[in-house]
Order: structure tokens, then C-alpha cells, then sequence
């Protein structure tokens, strides 16, 4: 499309990096941000800039911070004998959002991807491995994506794991809550089958 | 949504506040410029606040413009005697991909609205009739939508213009170009059999 805008052509090439983000939405994005107040735009260029240079990540377990120790590994009331193994920080986020869990995190920056070129040395597993030597750790739960990678991955730190007298657990899997079983697809109800347990273990206990 | 750090709900809230883009959305569009260099993220922002900061208003049409007078009212290779009434800036540019219209604009920031309380005063109109005043105007072509608020507009400003030696017109209205007739709205079908006129008058003719 033609600009008669150097500027605008800009700030819409700018806007079209963004993921999902094609030329007529970027375009429209620019179009409101024109309407608004001088300032009001300014602040958003700030704002998006800071986050990115200001941003810290947890020394400890990588999840991102705006101080040197992030607000889950620096407050007491969570239980710091437990730790989930996450791929990024999406997942912390999307978990602190069901407030179910009450343990710290660790972030690992990937999944091992032979394809992508991520093998173990890319992820951030040393540090995982010296939080587990200092022996508070006593459990450690895998909350990785169901796919090969995250099994690969779950299989390589189990076995780094297995030399320190840790538990390793999984989050669950299997058909989703209030789902329709008709509707699940095959592999998970598949798999759900093969890996059947004990109906006591699958009812949600009170805590 | 929680997140563990105010740099982060900060630029959230930001990205939240442009038109269609929701928490989930704008939290992917912050964790994709997270994954990015500082110095591209920087950039990011001053490309947007700059936009919005340094871009003028032509003085000619009040399109956007990067200079005084914009690329196409200062292009001696355009009609400056056609000059092409739309409502915003959208309309100029996508005229402008069309690749047909060789004549000037006129940005009336609007249309007529009692009901979103936009009377004429708030349009660019009298930097419009002077244009026309100056006697170099020989057409004017209201291509405004085809709503109530474009039609009042529309007869607003053809009274206004009524009294200068102009021709008045208006894009074609009618059943789009390479649309199937059965799939086209009543509203629109019907008009254009209202407003039927010689054939030769409907087709392309070449320039």
C-alpha cells in the first residue's frame, strides 16, 4: 500500500512485525493512535520500550521480574520445596492464573528440539540442577506440552534428576474437564485409556 | 490476568487499549517483543511516538502529510482542478491503491452526525470553499459512504458549492464489480434498479 507518509509508512511496517499482525490491522492500529493525544502516544512508545530495556529475569528460576529475585521466588508464602518445570513464561502465567498452586517455578526457555536446533545446552537446565543440589527441592513437577519435545525433555531431566533424592512428578493428562468425551480427540482419549488409574486418584481431592 | 511484573501489566495495558486487540492478544504481542533486542523494541517505540509527534496535517487537503503541504497537493503532475471530498484519511489512502485517481483531495475529518454530535462546523469545510474560491476547482466528487450522515454531507456541502461555477459529483453507487447479483444486499439491488441509467454510462470506458 502507498503512504502519503513517510512516517506512517514507518510506524505501520513497525506495527507489522508484531505476530498475527497484517498491513490493513497495522494500519488501523497507526490510524488510532493518530487520534489520540500526543502525550497518550508518547506514553506508549515509553511504556513498550522500557518494558523491554527495564526488564529483569529471576537469577534464580529465569521467570521475568522487574527485580533481581522475582515476586514468587522472594515471597515466603510460597513453598519453595516445590518447583514447576516450565517451557516459558507463558505457562507461569497461564498457572498463577488458575490459583491452584502455591510452589515456585523454573523457567527453562524451550523445549530440546533436535529439529530447532535447541539441545540441552540452550535450555536453562545447570541452574535447575544447582536449585536441586542445594537440597530444598523435594518435589519437581514437569508442566511441560504433550508433544515429543516436551516428553525428550521430561526425559532428559529425569534421568539429570534421578541422582538426588527428589520426587518427579507430571501434571496430568488426559480427557479435559467438562469436556464431551465424543468430542475429545482420539490420541487423548486414546491415551486416556491405555493410562487409566485408580478412580480415586483422578477425583479432585480437597485440601 | 496476574503477572509478575508492573513492566510487563503496564505495556499489557497499553497494547490493551488499541482498537480490537484483547488481554490474551496484547500479553502475546508483549511476550513477542520480550523475545526481541532491546535495540528493536527501542526503536519500536520511538517509530510510534515519533509518528504521532511529528506528523503535520496538510494545510492544502488535511491529509496527513510529512511537510507543510503534502506529497499530493505539492505534485504538479496531479489535477489540481479535481478535488475528491472524503471523510478521513483511510479513504485518501485507499483511493490512492486504486491506482485511477490522478486529482487532489479534500479530508473533511467527518461526516455530518446529530447524533454523535458533529454538526458542519466541526468539518474542514471552509478551508474546503476556500479552495473552491480561489477559482482553480473546476469539479468536485463527494466520495463519501453511503450512509444517512454521508448523504446529509453530501447535500450540505452541494449547497454550500451550489454558487460557484463547479460541477458537483459522486462516486458511482450501485452492485459491486465481479459480485454475484443474488448475493448482493436488497437495499443496494434495489437502489440500483431505482437508479438505472444508459448502459453506455455503466461501462468502463477507456481513458
Amino acid at each position: 500500500m502507498k503512504y502519503s507518509s513517510k512516517l506512517i509508512a514507518d510506524a505501520v511496517a513497525e506495527f507489522q512485525k508484531l505476530p498475527g499482525i497484517g498491513e490493513k490491522t497495522a494500519l488501523r492500529l497507526v490510524l488510532h493512535l493518530l487520534k489520540q493525544d500526543k502525550q497518550k502516544v508518547t506514553h506508549f512508545g515509553d511504556v513498550v520500550s522500557s518494558m523491554r530495556s527495564d526488564i529483569k529475569f529471576c537469577s534464580t528460576c529465569n521467570n521475568i521480574s522487574d527485580h533481581e529475585i522475582c515476586d514468587i521466588c522472594s515471597n515466603p508464602m510460597r513453598d519453595h520445596s516445590l518447583v514447576c518445570i516450565v517451557e516459558s513464561i507463558r505457562e507461569v502465567i497461564a498457572i498463577e492464573n488458575t490459583n491452584i498452586y502455591r510452589g515456585t517455578y523454573h523457567v527453562l526457555g524451550g523445549v530440546i528440539s533436535p529439529i530447532d536446533g535447541v539441545g540441552p545446552d540452550q535450555l536453562n537446565i545447570s541452574a535447575l540442577l544447582n536449585r536441586v543440589q542445594k537440597g530444598d527441592v523435594k518435589e519437581v513437577i514437569m508442566a511441560l506440552s504433550p508433544t515429543i519435545e516436551g516428553d525428550t525433555t521430561i526425559f532428559y531431566l529425569s534421568k539429570k534428576l534421578k541422582e538426588y533424592n527428589i520426587q518427579i512428578t507430571s501434571i496430568a493428562r488426559g480427557v479435559s474437564f467438562g469436556g464431551e468425551l465424543e468430542y475429545t480427540d482420539e490420541l487423548t482419549l486414546g491415551r486416556s485409556i491405555a493410562t487409566r488409574l485408580p478412580y480415586e486418584n483422578v477425583l479432585v481431592k480437597n485440601n
